[in-house]
This record gives structure tokens, C-alpha cells and sequence, in this order.
């Protein structure tokens, strides 16, 4: 039985990084894996991501470490990447065109079924075998192909207001390429693709000569 | 006196995420702020944030809380914020002039000085002000503009090539948009925008009703 209830959102948000470190892992032949092999892989500590793992039962043995393909399997199920999901794109420009033709979500299980835009020089425009539509036909796409997820690649000045009109069409999940913090209830989830907290993570090395570890 | 040795990667990681939250709490009139202000903001345990914040000396007064403008030029400080950085932007197909148009960098310090592409149909085109240089020009432009970052934003086949020029010419901070893990020297960093894990850490919610917290 996997428990859903109660597990904090970090923990929620570090299970992906887990489950690409096991897949990266299980290539190089690696099982049963330990949680030092995977502390090392991911600069955690093995006490931490043995604590996020048992939030959802038992899966190593003392001083044997964690099944390999068992736990790829539980980490799947638990992160309901078991189906495949349906996506659109909102914003058809340079990065919603971009986001459209981005090679990774396929072998992820994420397919963007539907494009939108207001501006009417763009739609009905094709990009990688994808119509743009008008936004009048968000709310009526979103129930017949069945879309979970809506990525929002607007110009900030909008982001809020195509956010609401989601909210409205029953979204619960959003990824934000905007940079801009949309309000949204409780019961929604955002995700915000954030370039510079990216690079602001990298200049405290530049600043002064790197350390050797 | 700030010291910056021996500071794990991941800590360095969370320093944006505060310095984030101490301006939108600082916008609210927040001073001092708790790390329990902080921590409610982050989803993190305030002993999490205060051990982090330790690393860099003593910040806080036991009960009081942190000063928010002295903890903001602080963390500034301890980022490399305080200048201006030099960035370059390798690829400028779709996504690459999306980056290059991105909004949200100027305010943070990031300037987008130069653009390159292999493509002969692409190079001399002027987005947003800059021309797209041809790659024979790396070298050369990375030394004269002291360009310090590069963005990579070429197709996943081409990403570790051009990041193994971009290291020869001297650059040591890498933000990659190619979902695709490059092999680059220990003293060079590199952070990807993988889209994909944002979206894994949405669908967990998806799979099953939310639970009201």
C-alpha cells in the first residue's frame, strides 16, 4: 500500500531526482543500489533519502541496500508515472514553439496534445504536427483530449490572467515558464521553470577561485 | 568575514530559494524574519535554514530573528550578486531567442551580451539587439566581452561538443537547456532546466484527490 497523505512537498519534489539517479544506476548495472551510492549521485546526505523513502514504506534491507528495479517501480507509481499524460502549451512564440518541439517529454510520458494562443497571426498555425487553437476553445479541448497539465509560456503581463482561465477549466497542475509568481488555490499545483535562480546558484563559484574538494 | 570553503553544493543550491523569499517577505515589510517565516515560505524546517545560513557565520539573535536588509546584502554577497555577469547564449533557434528575449534576467544582473550559432542561415540575424555571431567567434568574443556564463540552448547531439568549446575557452558556469547530462571537468559547474522533473513532481498529485492541508 502506498500512502499519499501527509508526505511534505519537498519530499515529493527530490522523489524525481531519485528516480533519475536509480535509472542512471540501473545503467551502469547498479543492484541493489545504497542510499551512499545514491547521497554521492545526488550531494545528499544517505540519513535524508532514507527518511524521504520510508515516508512510503520499506523498501531496503539493512546493510543491503535498495532493490534497484523495484524501487524504479515504486517511485513510478508513487509519482503516478505509471499512464501517460496529457499537456498543452499556452503562449505559441518563440518559447512556446520551443516547448512544443522539446524532445524530452515524450520518453517521459508527457505528450503535448494542444496548443493555444490569442493571436489570430498565429493561430492555426502547425508546429510539430500541433494546430495552434484560439483560446476561446481552451475549456472544451481540456475536457475532450482529456489534458492534466497545462504549461503557460505567455508573456508575464498575461501569465495571471490565462492561469485563472486554466484554474476555471478545471487544471491542477501548471508549468510556469514565466517569470512571475501566479496566485492560484490551494488544490493547484505550480511549478515555475526559473533560469536565474539556476544562475544564481553558480556565480558564488565564480567570485573566487573554486576549492578543490 | 565570509567564508566560503567546504559549503556543501547543496546549500549553495538553496541560497537563491532565500534570497527569493527574504525579498518578497522584505516587499511585505518584514524585519527582522524568522526562520520560521521563512521556513513556512519554503516548506523547510527553520533548522534546516538555520544550519545552512551557519555556514556563513551569524546572521541571526537568538528569539529575534534575522535582520532581512543586512541577510539580503548578505546572501547578495555571498552569491556573487554584486556585480553585473557577462552571459552568453549558444543556439539561437527557437529556444535560444526566447532566452535571449527572456525578461526576467537584466533585473537580476544578467546580461545576455553575445549569441552564437553554427548555422550560416542564422548567423548576422539580430534578435533583441544582439547579432548572432558563427561559432568561430567563441573564443575570441568569451575574452573581449568577459563573458563569464554561457546558456546552452543547441539540439541535445550537439550539447556536449559545445560544451567542451565552451570549457576550452575558459567558461566555468554552464546552464543547460538540453536534456542531456554533460561530462565537463570538477572545477566547471553546470545546471540544467529539465522540465520534466518539474513536471514528475506535479503528477503525484494528479493520480490521486488532494488532500486539504
Amino acid at each position: 500500500m502506498v500512502r499519499t497523505v501527509e508526505v511534505p512537498e519537498v519530499v515529493i519534489l527530490r522523489l524525481p531526482l531519485y528516480l533519475r539517479a536509480l535509472k542512471h544506476l540501473q545503467n551502469l548495472g547498479r543492484d541493489p543500489v545504497s542510499s551512499q551510492e545514491l547521497g554521492r549521485l545526488l550531494q545528499m546526505t544517505p540519513a535524508q533519502i532514507r527518511k524521504d523513502l520510508s515516508y512510503f514504506g520499506r523498501f531496503g534491507k539493512q546493510g543491503r541496500g535498495y532493490d534497484t528495479k523495484y524501487l524504479l517501480k515504486e517511485l513510478r507509481l508513487i509519482l503516478g508515472l505509471k499512464k501517460r499524460w496529457n499537456v498543452c502549451v499556452v503562449g505559441a512564440g518563440r518559447l512556446g514553439q520551443a516547448i512544443i518541439g522539446y524532445p524530452g517529454f515524450i520518453p517521459e510520458g508527457f505528450k503535448v496534445v494542444a496548443v493555444f494562443d490569442t493571436d489570430p497571426s498565429i493561430t492555426g498555425r502547425v508546429f510539430d504536427h500541433t494546430r495552434v487553437r484560439p483560446m476561446t476553445a481552451l475549456a472544451d479541448t481540456i475536457t475532450r483530449l482529456r489534458i492534466s497539465i497545462a504549461i503557460v509560456a505567455v508573456p508575464a503581463n498575461q501569465a495571471q490572467e490565462v492561469i485563472d482561465e486554466l484554474v476555471r477549466c478545471g487544471i491542477k497542475a501548471i508549468l510556469n515558464y514565466t517569470p512571475f509568481s501566479p496566485q492560484v488555490p490551494g488544490n493547484v499545483k505550480v511549478r515555475t521553470i526559473d533560469p536565474v535562480l539556476s544562475l544564481q546558484s553558480m556565480t558564488h563559484y565564480l567570485k573566487a577561485p573554486l576549492e578543490e574538494r
